[in-house]
């Protein structure tokens, strides 16, 4: 068994993205902790931010201010998320798919994914991502595949199986972690989302690692700016072949 | 530029799920080429597995003559695709989604997501997965987003920017390769695609290399059968908080 | 109560795209039963295609023998698909999204969509068309967003609420079915799936019956070849405004 | 050619869900005026609301300051919708997806969904639904996908073809509506676009008609509150076949 490595100076942020505000409970957020609770055993310094309790304006700029919005938290929330190695969005299900709140975030990820690391590759390089979905009763792979596809195509690395969740049975019913009759809570018994959810969790940890370990990924064959000024990295254009 | 690593002694499979028979030209197989040759040129062992020129069953079984089929190709190929490092799901778009072949081969290989490798973790464990698209108006991100979420879900990890693609304007018209009156072919002078696809073809080389050199995702806290024999992994029931 | 309609007139095709052979049961195949009865009570004229129990080709055009197929039993099975007036693609969930064979008839309904009615429209106007989806866990809302967003596309008219299915609890389970031990079949008494699907049979029999009595969608606005020919229908060019 | 209708006791909203504030241009709103003025030739009654310039709060409830929100705009601008014949939501694409604005209507109409009519259907049954599109290279058929699906699924019928949209070739550009150097707008010589854009305003004119003039879908086998109570319309439990 292979644990020799350390994790204790790794940050691992959460983005929940319920639409429920503060301090009412969330479902989501109560999924969030079955997965912080595991990486804060191993030394990560995590910290969760629940969007909707932050006022955060919509659109593709870093900074909406400048673009006629009165007031935007983004900017300084973003601080938290530059220097994080693993990002993990997490968020309900509403129609099948995901949140209001989750899209708002993708959209204010992807405006920043055009800045560069001192390396020259996209600043999301070197970073790992995950999702954590609940819902009552349909779309957790929907929304997992849209938010890691978002994630991989701006940067991330996306470890094996990195996506985790909860419903229920077809239909109207409880969520993760309502309170049932007996006193027990609905779901926390689900052996497949809690063993999905852990080694979801240990899977961004030992790519994090991996990459914090490695300096991150190469930095040859993705460098637009080197791309942008000729270099080709061995691609050859196929009309002339 | 930290290029000292090799890769030549990896290898990778490419699954060409477009739905013409050799040997008409197919366009998605114009763009594997592309990404090929970057591969190659690092004396990386590629392969082309054309899909539809072979006879595979159509299930979610490892052998579906086992099933009511009479032959069935899949077992054959699938050693091809088992010993590689790398894996490209390439195809067409057809009514914005993914070809009903693309949709076969996940289910393949679905069906193989339950076998272990000698560490116990799921097989697929410590390969790279990518994804290319060709298409002539509209999908490949959604396209994309269903081969890459199939990937990491069984067992592959997913580098930064793992897609690329090439899809003309809006409406009919022609396709990735295709001849124009000109002489020269569609797509090819695309920058986007272009570098795209070389970007992709690099950090799935970098994500290899580094998944190789470092003898795969370690072995902890994905284990399936010591979770089943009672192990959680610093899991800990949310009900006992 | 408005049900003075007869809609023993019209007829329904069933499209069960399951992966699995006859005899084997369908889980697919039981949802289906139950939506059928309804229509038949109502002396609907049903049929149900199984579709991997014939020998359909893959690919995007009306007949694949022109494109170097031995055989394909698709023309022979879309003369049932051109005469009915309601048709319901079914089919499981594998890894979140449709079967390869929901995709495979999907993209023989899409090679016939160019054809023209009488009228001059495209040939699927003036049809009605629904979906039924079973899985064991997850992915009801995204197998049904594809097929009736590519039924709408090629002519179809979607009524209200004209998918239903069931799905499990998160995790590896039973299919809609199943035996239980104590004799009961799974599934059977879900009051949101049993709901579900009698509410979709019903907007699918009224909105057939509306479109059939009205002979069809008016001719005008959507004719493909007036609109080549010259003809706008009050389309007046932005760029003129 | 039966064009004998008259369609001007209709109304129609159209929803922009773009990221941007007036008094920006709108890719979107554009597009969104092509449609309008084949509806106001025919003297459908239309209206145009601009989500992003509204305060309209997130969430599944209709009216959020009951939530903890202390403003929000949608009770009063739901009732303009609740009265319209057609309801389209258009939306621009960011990273392939819908944008938050576009989800977040979505919710809020999800949130009307219970609501019943005076004949005890959902309130959205007789109406009409559609989607515009536009964004600058991918995903019209994504974004409209889940549009058509949200909508049909609480309650809305969607004529054939009832989505359009425009997008230019892969990778980055100019977007529906940007002046060109000559003078002329990029997308509005597009006879794809042009042409679908008519279709889908004229299938959702004539598709209201008949539904208007038909009183709206049959009220049987599609009323909540007597399946509650117990009526079956016909569906027979599988169970006892």
């Amino acid at each position: 068994m292979d644990m020799d490595s350390k994790y204790d100076d790794l940050s691992a942020v959460y983005i929940n993205c319920t639409l429920t505000k503060s301090p009412a409970e969330s479902h989501t957020g109560n999924l969030i902790e079955v997965s912080r609770k595991i990486m804060e055993k191993q030394g990560v310094a995590t910290e969760v931010i629940r969007a909707i309790d932050h006022d955060i304006a919509s659109g593709v700029y870093p900074d909406m201010t400048q673009k006629g919005w009165e007031t935007d938290e983004w900017p300084e929330l973003y601080k938290k998320i530059r220097v994080a190695d693993i990002v993990i969005i997490a968020g309900p299900i509403w129609l099948g798919d995901n949140s209001s709140e989750t899209k708002k975030i993708i959209e204010r990820l992807y405006a920043q994914s055009g800045d560069l690391n001192d390396r020259g590759q996209y600043d999301f390089y070197g970073k790992v991502g995950g999702a954590l979905i609940t819902g009552n009763e349909d779309g957790v792979k929907h929304c997992a595949m849209n938010i890691l596809y978002s994630l991989q195509h701006i940067g991330f690395t996306i470890p094996p199986a990195a996506d985790a969740g909860w419903i229920g049975e077809i239909g109207p019913g409880p969520s993760y972690g309502d309170k049932k009759q007996d006193g027990t809570r609905v779901g926390y018994d689900s052996n497949f989302t809690n063993r999905n959810t852990t080694f979801a969790a240990w899977n961004m940890l030992h790519m994090a690692r991996m990459l914090k370990s490695s300096g991150g990924i190469p930095a040859f064959g993705n460098l637009p700016k080197q791309w942008e000024a000729g270099t080709r990295f061995d691609f050859e254009n196929p009309e002339y072949r």
